[in-house]
């Protein structure tokens, strides 16, 4: 089979998997939900029929081993998600499994220097139980005991679900690889933004993953009716915080990199003829650097805490969620541009914007990423999708990059 | 009995009939809800005290007659509205029925040259059918066969309700008055605004009812994850809508008397990490001239497509209520400014930013508002109040206004 037939399976499969879903009608597959065991099914089949062994750890992690030169060859480790969103395409974590193997059968038997295994994490969107990465953080040795009692919406914990699985709770902390057998980790991902598309580079090396503020922020002024009040007496709070949105969205364009997004917006208590008392907002703030993030959400504060004063409203805010930026392995994105030049395609590195469970991997062992386009930069949506040509150059510069890491030094 | 004790007296009765609602622990009182058969009680008690001959019409304005000199003496209207918004105060239309008997109650028997009527309308609010000043309307003879067919959330009619109180809707339009007959309306309000405080009045001549306009105003975008897209590609709908409404509260307040409130406001999807692809607001425009209003609406409509068109995005708008600004009656005016100043109170006009009964009366007869300080501005609150002294000022202004209304010309 050539590349351009590899992809297409790649992709074929993709969109066989979609079909396995807990919603007639749409793509939705969560952690250990009943079509997850149709995928296992799946995967395990095209495995199989590589001549790799295949295995699944205790929190539903599918993985499939390719020996490599010798008994004791180190381990070299490719993959992705295959849980979903609601309501999700195809392509969003199935596609770097169906990549990794791929690649495995590109080899055509031949054995390299490292093994490979290709793990299908169970969970990484955090639909079910709020939490992401419950798989790929059981690999990297992170999974917590308390994340076993975390429930879903009727009531199951993690550790019934497991077991209603058929796997073992207690047989978590084997899952986890010992760093020192694993050299590294490759992850295909689509974009899920539209930057490879609006520069047009068809793949783009993964150089971090940036870091993440979440915070809630609340301006309280005084609710009045929307008659009566002349606009000199007023204390509107959703004035207030109309100000500080448009000075959010004038500091993130002013630093390149950064991105700052209000997405929702609650305001009190809601009537037409009311001037707003309450606002309620989040805050998402994200770049590579997590230096320029803490100053940019410092200086926002500062911008509410101006805006509020100057208009005599209260100023509420916490942050709920504070994310480090992770870096990706120099060492592997070097080959990963080599690969791309080997193969007559423009090298380009991007930040990814969004998490992916590479950003756990990092705390195992060098990890990258390599993101195909998305068309349109759509992303959790049901019409995501690849162009046929990109995944035709994954596997061209994943078979590349294989190479390159077997000629050593490893 | 003097003013004092007059003021004294209103202010117990509106306390006592906040005590008839709906919904324990709080005041509620809809249109011919069961409470409103003990105002009625209270109501009539206290006008047969005062030598009045009490009737109720056919959609439950308790109306009581107060006989002039001759038999065929014109008619002078006061009176506001008995029903009250969800969670309301006491003061919010009663105050302006208990007044009106303590004007009557003032003459202490004294015959005018005009029959007084003090009218306590049965709904002015709008709670149960959505549909406000069902009371006055069928006074002013502007009752539309429609309102019968109106249903509340219960599904019970307007029609279906009338009946259920004892009533008979086929004798609603006998409940309009012969505009002949009638020489005047005044109506004595709380403010439920902030301005006569903010100027230290007590009491204020109402010179106008503002008109309003009421928009949905919608921007859409693309929606897109909130890290993964880079600001310079986002068509971020909430940016865009943070921008104008800077505008509205900008042109508002560069135009003396106008007001525009943004006081709904959703984003969709409406998630912490995804920008928002749609946002949907109301718009709420007042102002004493229909000219400025039309042409501020107009303005700010114009400020959306520009923001919509800079920004890339669709902008959507649709005129869901327009209501012209009514002007109250000069020379009732000119009487209520006589008055103030033979009371030695200072004379002060402004607009009212809010409808009222008075706004309906006005096409019936001349008709105009005196409006009571509300203490910090409180209105539709179970806070809102009234100063004790500015209610005896009212007491004062009233009975030497209806002294010079007695002078004539009449």
């Amino acid at each position: 089979m050539n590349p351009r037939q590899l992809a297409h399976e790649a992709i074929e499969r993709c969109r066989q998997l979609a079909c396995y879903t807990e919603e007639a009608g749409r793509l939705t597959r969560t952690f250990l939900s009943p079509p997850m065991r149709e995928v296992h099914q799946a995967l395990a089949g095209w495995m199989l029929e590589l001549g790799m062994t295949v295995r699944i750890d205790a929190v539903g992690n599918l993985i499939g081993h390719y020996p490599g030169q010798t008994p004791d060859a180190p381990l070299f480790l490719m993959g992705s998600h295959v849980d979903t969103v609601r309501d999700a395409g195809p392509y969003d974590g199935p596609l770097g499994v169906m990549l990794a193997l791929a690649l495995v059968k590109g080899l055509e038997g031949q054995r390299l220097p490292f093994a490979l295994e290709v793990i299908a994490f169970s969970e990484e969107e955090g639909v079910r139980y709020g939490v992401p990465f419950l798989g790929s953080k059981a690999v990297a040795g992170r999974f917590e005991a308390g994340f076993l009692k975390l429930q879903d919406a009727e009531g199951q914990t993690v550790e019934a679900a497991i077991r209603a699985f058929g796997l073992e709770p207690t047989q978590i902390p084997q899952a986890a690889y010992n760093p020192a057998q694993v050299k590294g980790y490759l992850e295909f991902h689509i974009e899920q933004g539209p930057v490879l598309e609006a520069q047009g580079y068809p793949l783009g090396i993964v150089e971090a993953i940036v870091g993440q503020s979440r915070l809630e922020v609340a301006f309280r002024g005084q609710a009045g009716h929307a008659g009566t009040t002349p606009m000199p007496l007023r204390r509107d709070a959703l004035a207030g915080a109309a100000e500080w949105m448009t000075l959010v969205e004038r500091e993130a364009r002013a630093e390149p990199g950064l991105v700052a997004t209000v997405g929702m917006i609650a305001a009190l208590p809601g009537a037409a003829n009311v001037i707003p008392g309450e606002v309620q907002m989040s805050l998402d703030v994200r770049h590579a650097y997590d230096e320029v993030r803490s100053l940019a959400v410092a200086n926002l504060i500062t911008r509410a805490q101006q805006v509020a004063q100057r208009r005599g409203l209260e100023l509420f805010y916490q942050t709920r969620y504070e994310q480090p930026a992770v870096p990706c392995d120099p060492p592997l994105n070097e080959r990963l541009a080599q690969a791309l030049e080997a193969e007559g395609y423009p090298v380009h590195h991007l930040v990814s914007g969004a998490g992916h469970d590479a950003m756990i991997m990092a705390s195992l062992c060098p990890s990258t990423m390599l993101f195909l386009r998305s068309p349109g930069g759509l992303s959790h949506h049901p019409e995501e999708s690849v162009w046929p040509e990109d995944v035709e150059a994954a596997v061209r510069v994943g078979l590349a990059f294989l190479r390159k890491m077997a000629d050593g030094p490893f």
